[in-house]
């Protein structure tokens, strides 16, 4: 019985595959993502199945069923599977299916390497996913250490609400954003002038 | 002026390097690693040095003497420079230095990856580089997550501290050693079994 593949593929660009992760999904005969994930294979023959935000329980139970057929199927998580990413998700929805797990390179580890911050002695932060920012960010937040965050959608809104619970307007906030593409910035503020800045939703931040 | 690139090679086979950091390497003058980092580049020409454990304050200097003499050189970190790696000992060593960080993969996602533990939900330890375990150990081991640790020396003397410090003896612990070698194994065990067992140095244990 194969396997399913869960492939990290990094942050975003392609220097930043592992040729474990290339050779896997080079072989395989159906690859699930995210369309921007899709678009770094876009030179392959696969079958090419979009994983919609909307719509990922239907997506897994579509790649496990191309599975059970008996293909080579590999699922791409940007970044590391493993920190915020499909391996959660997979075990959370399809239990029974065995897994072939290939790590990348998360966008926090490449948000450590441009801000020079090494993360065994930072606190990693995973709001991603949730709605505005609540106190379990609170309670995550160790204040004598950097913490990289995974936020939520709006950074102005999470400087708002560190601004609101007791840190000063003046703290600092490093916003990594679009890590790897050509666009990518990496802006140091106080948290007063992020909350009126306007980030999209591809950042890692420092505070 | 040359930045000096501090580059994460992953956990030791070559499959794990990320495409980055093989054409940061194979554009370098001068490589600066351990012996196991240096021989997955011995096909390059570029000038070898050989990090030796004992000297590293010196090794780090030729480096950056190097550097200063207008080369191209690259200090190879094994896993991530950021986690538990050369950034942090070049940070210190040499403070003023430019650098270009490029990450790799981790030991300990590769660990997770194996045994299936997202990591965002895990506590990652590292005491490596520390002598026999001791309590900032038991400090930093949370009991209701799975930790994920970078161990020093001996796993027995590090599950005899555990049991010795309240853990049951029933406990649990997976070891895995040599991780992308050939010779790569992942035992689950007792913390009871692994006070009798003998490992290398090469580990991430998950207890
Ligand atoms: C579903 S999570 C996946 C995280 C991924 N598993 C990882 O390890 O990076 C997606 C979030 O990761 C962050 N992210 C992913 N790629 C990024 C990039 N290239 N630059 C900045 N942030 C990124 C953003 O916060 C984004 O909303
Ligand atoms: C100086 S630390 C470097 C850690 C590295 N920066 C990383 O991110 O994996 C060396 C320790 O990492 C762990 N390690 C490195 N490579 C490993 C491998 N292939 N398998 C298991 N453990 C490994 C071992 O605990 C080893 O003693």
């Amino acid at each position: 019985m194969n396997k399913l593949n869960i492939v990290g593929i990094g942050p975003g660009a392609r220097e930043y595959l592992t040729l474990n992760a290339v050779e896997t999904i080079e072989k395989s005969d159906v690859l699930v993502g995210s369309k921007r994930s899709l678009e770094l294979f876009d030179y392959l023959d696969a079958q090419m199945v979009v994983l919609e935000p909307r719509d990922i329980p239907n997506t897994v139970k579509k790649a496990v069923s191309y599975l059970d057929d008996g293909l080579n199927v590999s699922v791409l998580s940007t970044g590391d599977p493993g920190f915020s990413g499909m391996l959660k998700t997979i075990q959370r929805l399809s239990p029974n299916t065995k897994l072939n797990v290939i790590p990348g390179i998360s966008s926090v580890q490449l948000a450590s390497a441009k801000v020079e911050i090494p993360w065994d002695s930072a606190n990693l932060i995973t709001i991603h996913g949730g709605k505005a920012p609540t106190k379990d960010l609170l309670d995550k937040i160790d204040n004598n250490v950097p913490n990289i965050i995974l936020p939520n959608r709006h950074i102005s809104e999470l400087a708002e609400y560190l601004i609101d619970n007791g840190f000063s307007p003046e703290h600092g906030i490093t916003i990594c954003e679009k890590l790897s593409y050509p666009d990518e910035q990496v802006v140091h503020v106080t948290l007063e002038e992020a909350k009126q800045m306007d980030f999209g939703y591809m950042c890692v931040v420092v505070v």
